[in-house]
């Protein structure tokens, strides 16, 4: 699986040393930058066809999505009828410059000293290239593009241009283009429905106070969008000309300036994106307007600096360090995935974060559970207010949660999509889709977690409880007790988070997960009733629940059955998995294993004893609590001989429990798979987008694996496990809003109290209860 | 669930004594005719409009299809790609009459003394009323209309005309409409793909030695149809003028008529319709003008005496007699049902049976298990050699079916699909489709069963035995020897024929079905080994079926896991069934419970602990040899409650178990409920086509239930059980080319040889063999 490192080793850079239009779809990925809100692939500045042999452009805002009739070979009531696909934009980032006539391009013109280089600290993309024009004449070109965090609506960039050995003209022209298109199905060919062709229909292109500005509404959500962008040209006085072009899909405004010897001219160009998800639905192209010209009267720098100091403060809290072999090149990785999922996190309460942030259209640009089982709990630790808007987000959908429920029969209760972007399901294939009920019970896992690590009694009082109960009562009703089962609560024809095994009864995972959903929903009850009854009382009022429900729960949570085999000892998948047929991967061709659903149908895939990824095994790391070493222990040797990691979900989970158990060098091996592995483009399809959950897994890998990090009923414990390969290995957590910064070396483990007061922690290795009291406290624990 | 008698009581006529439109769609069914080949709706002779309320022309060819792109929300590997759907056909049944410039209708016109008569014995549709012109001109009419049996491409359509009180002229004119389109869409909402509108393309209509002639390809299909008509009018004297009209979707050939009073005049138009899937492709044409040809110069007489010869023929056979309490009514029902099954099975090899027969586009015509379950079983009995000829055509599409393995990751044997018309599968939502594997052991078991009672040696060496070895590899790779069921061999991840049941593990009645599968093919090969190894040698090259495959077999054979619930001691649907949610049904809306799918997820109800439909009941049925009666008592008890017969092939199974374990009043009951189904429509949607397996099974609930009769291992068995309401039930069956006549009484039953010699069977009551030695022979079995 390790595959050869393409970018140079800088903790804190991902640098392109030359051009290679081979590499440029993945570059775009790899150079994506965000806000959470707009997501700007790193396509570049110049224009190019944009061939999907070569690239896809790329320009989104979160929770902005065109939708299309869905057909099916056959429809099942439920099914969903309308599709959600995160919609590609105007593009406004294309400068051309012409010099003598000529104009530059990547492709054909003559260039040296390319580079491009992602500033992970500062969230900044440059590039640089001196262009030699024919007859010689030589031009420093710098470019910078931020998406900024001031402003959620800005994208920026900046354009540094010196003449190096001549004097004279250039023209430089910045266009918008509203003729995209979406790639999802180009890209994805078991998606077989819309939208096709160009969804925004532009309402108008026309330039307004110097602004240019773009409004359009799609076909079929009907939102529309409005974008724009102004120009800043400094010094003032090397602006010759000016011209605007328009047409029925584009805008150009040209620029004539003048270039001075060794002069650096400065063009800024500010672009905005807004759409009637937020702005006020009739005033769109005023308040473009009013963004752009608000921005261009600030000035660039003042957002380059802000985007500078807001990286610093989360990099404070978020930064690893690491001393021993290959250290360099892990760091690189894993900044680079904390990079992307601290900038891809909606901040908003109006949207989530997609499986691939916003890089690319993979999944269509849907919200999974990834959010909540891999990428919440990295900010819950470093960024709480992120991590609770991306909850709000998901409360403020609990009524479309609410009718789904409905749909699937539940007379009370929520049950989240499985996939969405406007909070409504768009699933169209139920078996690897609604049927994973494991939402519910992920997104209250985030809930519980959330609330445990921050304390934040506003948001459960709020927010929190209201999304435990309700989705609690539909763990109440889909299953029963049964007396097959020595009166067991069974669960059955869901499908947990393993796709190859699909609609199965009692999935080891989904039954844990809902047995601590029930029991976190009896826990903020009785909290509720006994701290905060007014609260309370309104909410039973709103969802009309009944004590009586608090019973059943606690009967679910006594009897939930869990799968296991005596002989083996272990807690297999689900109560079919031991029967299945024997899996030879020596019959499925090469280049057919890591894809399975393309090549097999999935009744072959849903017959065999193998899982995809960790299932069992992320219940196991969750609530280890409830489980001996040994049992841990029997069943990682189980399901590592069983699990194929065709999900990029899988490896950081297995790589911590490994280190929990002690089985260090797989521990090493699996978080070394995992933190390089969009970087190193390991399964060569970065060019469709990021892998969100693994790379918010290598965090975990580092903090829950190697630390031992847990939080559980309230505590918050460690067991270290420094890689022998490493001397040292540092990272700080939030936890109440304090700062505690963990070192594990060698010989020791030492516990910070950075910023903060009176926290209290357990160490699991010899069950010692440390409390550190004031800053600066600190704790050693000796190995 | 006990409707009103819609027709009057009448046991070989089907009767309707007068018009009324908003009958007039549910009657098309009921009165369709058809050979196997041709079916025709019971459509009016006149023209009206073809509203969907009202009614829909339907003129089929069996296996004649046509095929649209298939569109999937989310398609998987091996999903069907194209559509099969029974192609609705040209009309040429239409006339029109007109008299002193008026046209009759049966909407507007003034008529007298109207009545449809279908007669069962016959198999002759006749309609007879009196026009009263405006002007008081009287004209008797009667139609009479045949699908005939001697010429499988013709429908013959006989008008007799008296003019009773006046002489005059009649302008006849004699319809072919090709603007005709398929109604699937229309009457099947969750099918959401085509094909729509006008399938077939003319290619020509002419008028070429007096035939009327229309050929026309699919679009999609690419199946060139070819159809026509020609007239004989008697006597031709009276022929004043004729006259053809031809446009781009339809031919009238209009007759002047001159009628005398009191005289009859006879016109008779010969339909033929034949398709490329026989006819040479590129001489359609020639082939439709010779049909009706050579059909005209036979006469219609000809067709309509052989018409009532051959269905005496087969009346021979089936006839069944019973005298008590309601016997009328049931015989009706039976002769009605067993009318229709012997209609509408394909005999030409070339096509198998529709479970709506070819009397409507529900299913879209597709081909289902019904078929080898519920119709050939009874063919098998009373006409061998249409059973033949359809698992002959399961034979020829043996191919299709070893492609189809193969996708499904099978790298030998044969997967029949699960719903077709030309051979592939077309099963579009794969858990209620492809999952049934049980389709594979479903056709083994009327090979089998074919065999043994017909003794057909030619036919298991040249067909037979290549289905069952074919099919039972497919049994040997599915599965696998669990050491988690103490190394039985166990059926993971399939649909068993309950479809509320989805995607479970160990069905007992596949894993049953299975064995006995498996069974069959060792056998086979045992014999073909001592007795035919020529054919075997030849066989085995061909398939490349090794002995050891055999060594296979029998350890899975003796290894089969069936779930069995020790404390209930019954055989639970599956794995998972006990483990399921308790079905309450008051929690249901009354007028959604007969359509779960139609207004439930699918989650919802594979995950309730009920039944749609005999599942392992039929199992029991088929092999009540391997269990106790006080077994299968238990299970009955237990099905009986969780079973909602949601499937019209329900009942008549817990018929015949029911008669079989002394339930009497059961018995009777779920007869009695099958019995009449179609006739009296009992679920109000006869209109889209008559429900085939029920009607079948009706036969199997007298046969098999009240006889009791058997076949297993070669052994024909009975097991008498009268209905206490009757005084006498009697039947005939073929064995082995010897009629064999049971009469049941209250204090005997007698087996009589009709026709044959050395007849033995088993009386299951006291063990006794019986040996019937030559005709005339009988043998009483006192009670």
């Amino acid at each position: 699986m390790k595959k050869e490192t393409i970018y140079p080793i800088d903790k804190w850079n991902i640098i392109e040393k030359s051009f290679d239009i081979r590499n440029n779809y993945r570059n775009e990925t790899i150079f994506s930058l965000s806000n959470g809100y707009i997501g700007t692939r790193g396509t570049q500045d110049e224009d190019y066809s944009f061939d999907l042999e070569i690239g896809m452009e790329g320009n989104y805002v979160n929770g902005v999505y065109e939708s299309a009739d869905i057909r099916y070979g056959e429809a099942n009531f439920g099914s969903p009828l309308k599709s959600q696909t995160l919609l590609n934009l105007p593009n406004m980032k294309t400068i051309s410059m012409v010099i003598d006539g000529e104009c530059f391009s990547l492709l054909s013109s003559h260039f040296e000293n390319y580079e491009r280089c992602l500033s992970l600290k500062t969230a900044l993309l440059t590039k640089k290239l001196v262009w030699i024009t024919k007859s010689g004449k030589r031009l420093d070109v710098l470019v910078k593009r931020i998406v900024s965090f001031e402003n959620k609506h800005l994208l920026l960039q900046r354009l540094e241009l010196k003449a190096v050995n001549f004097t004279g003209e250039l023209d430089v022209n910045f266009i918008l283009n509203a003729k995209v298109e979406n790639n999802t199905r180009k890209t994805n060919p078991i998606v077989d429905y819309g939208p096709y062709g160009i969804c925004l229909q532009p309402k108008q292109i026309i330039e307004e106070k110097k602004v240019i500005l773009y409004e359009g509404e799609t076909k079929g959500s009907h939102i529309k969008v409005g974008c724009g962008f102004g120009v800043n040209i400094t010094p003032e006085k090397n602006l010759i000309s000016s011209n605007t072009v328009i047409d029925e899909f584009s805008a150009q405004k040209k620029f004539g300036i003048k270039l001075q010897e060794d002069e650096v001219v400065i063009i800024d160009k500010h672009m905005v994106y807004t759409s009637s998800l937020e702005a006020n639905h009739n005033d769109i192209s005023n308040e473009v307007v009013c963004l752009v010209t608000e921005t261009l009267a600030n000035g660039g720098d003042y957002y380059f600096e802000y985007q500078k100091k807001y990286m610093e403060k989360f990099w404070e809290n978020a930064a690893i360090e690491i001393v021993g072999i290959g250290a360099d090149s892990v760091i690189q990785g894993l900044n680079f995935n904390l990079f992307h999922i601290f900038q891809g996190a909606g901040r908003d309460e109006k949207c989530g974060m997609p499986a691939k942030a916003l890089t690319g259209e993979g999944y269509e640009g849907h919200y999974f559970w990834d959010t909540e089982m891999y990428m919440i709990p990295l900010l819950i630790y470093t960024q709480p207010e992120i991590a609770k808007a991306l909850l709000s987000w998901r409360y403020n959908t609990l009524d479309e949660a609410r009718n789904r429920a409905r749909i699937l029969g539940h007379s009370s209760g929520a049950l989240f999509p499985w996939r969405t972007i406007n909070g409504q399901e768009a699933s169209t294939y139920y078996p690897l889709g609604t049927a994973q009920y494991h939402i519910n019970a992920d997104i209250s896992y985030a809930v519980s977690l959330y609330y445990q690590a921050t304390g934040d009694v506003e948001f459960m009082l709020s927010y929190g409880a209201e999304i435990l109960l309700e989705t609690a009562r539909v763990w109440a009703d889909v299953g029963d007790f049964a007396d097959v089962k020595e009166g067991k609560y069974c669960i059955c024809s869901v499908t947990g988070p393993d796709e190859y095994n699909v609609l199965v009864d009692n999935n080891f995972y989904t039954n844990i997960m809902a047995r601590e959903n029930l029991r976190d929903a009896v826990n903020i009850y009785q909290w509720m009733k006994e701290e905060h009854e007014d609260s309370l009382n309104k909410l039973v009022n709103i969802i009309n629940f009944n004590e009586d429900e608090i019973k059943l729960f606690k009967q679910i949570i006594e009897k939930m059955y869990l799968p296991y085999d005596k002989k083996l000892g272990i807690f297999p998948l689900d109560d079919g998995f031991l029967m299945r047929k024997r899996w030879d991967e020596n019959k499925i061709p090469e280049e057919k294993r890591a894809w399975l659903y393309e090549n097999y149908h999935p009744l072959f895939i849903m017959r065999h004893k193998m899982s995809k990824q960790a299932d069992s095994m992320l219940a196991l790391f969750l609530y280890n609590n409830y489980f001996s070493e040994e049992e841990i222990k029997r069943n990682y040797d189980f399901y590592q001989k069983v699990t194929l990691h065709h999900s990029s979900l899988s490896t950081s989970i297995f790589g911590i429990i490994a280190s929990d158990i002690g089985y260090d060098e797989e521990a090493y091996g699996y978080f070394i798979t995992s933190a390089r592995m969009d970087l190193d483009d390991h399964h060569n399809n970065v060019y469709a987008g990021i892998h969100g959950a693994n790379m918010a897994g290598t965090w975990q890998a580092l903090v829950n694996g190697f630390a031992g990090m847990r939080l559980q009923n309230g505590v918050l414990s460690f067991k270290p496990n420094l890689p022998k390969a490493w001397d040292k290995l540092s990272f700080q957590i939030l936890f109440k809003s304090n700062l505690i910064k963990i070192t594990l070396e060698k010989t020791q483990t030492k516990y910070e109290l950075i910023k903060g007061k009176n926290v209290c922690f357990l160490l699991r290795r010899n069950r010692t209860l440390v409390e550190l009291h004031k800053e600066g406290d600190c704790y050693l624990e000796k190995i």
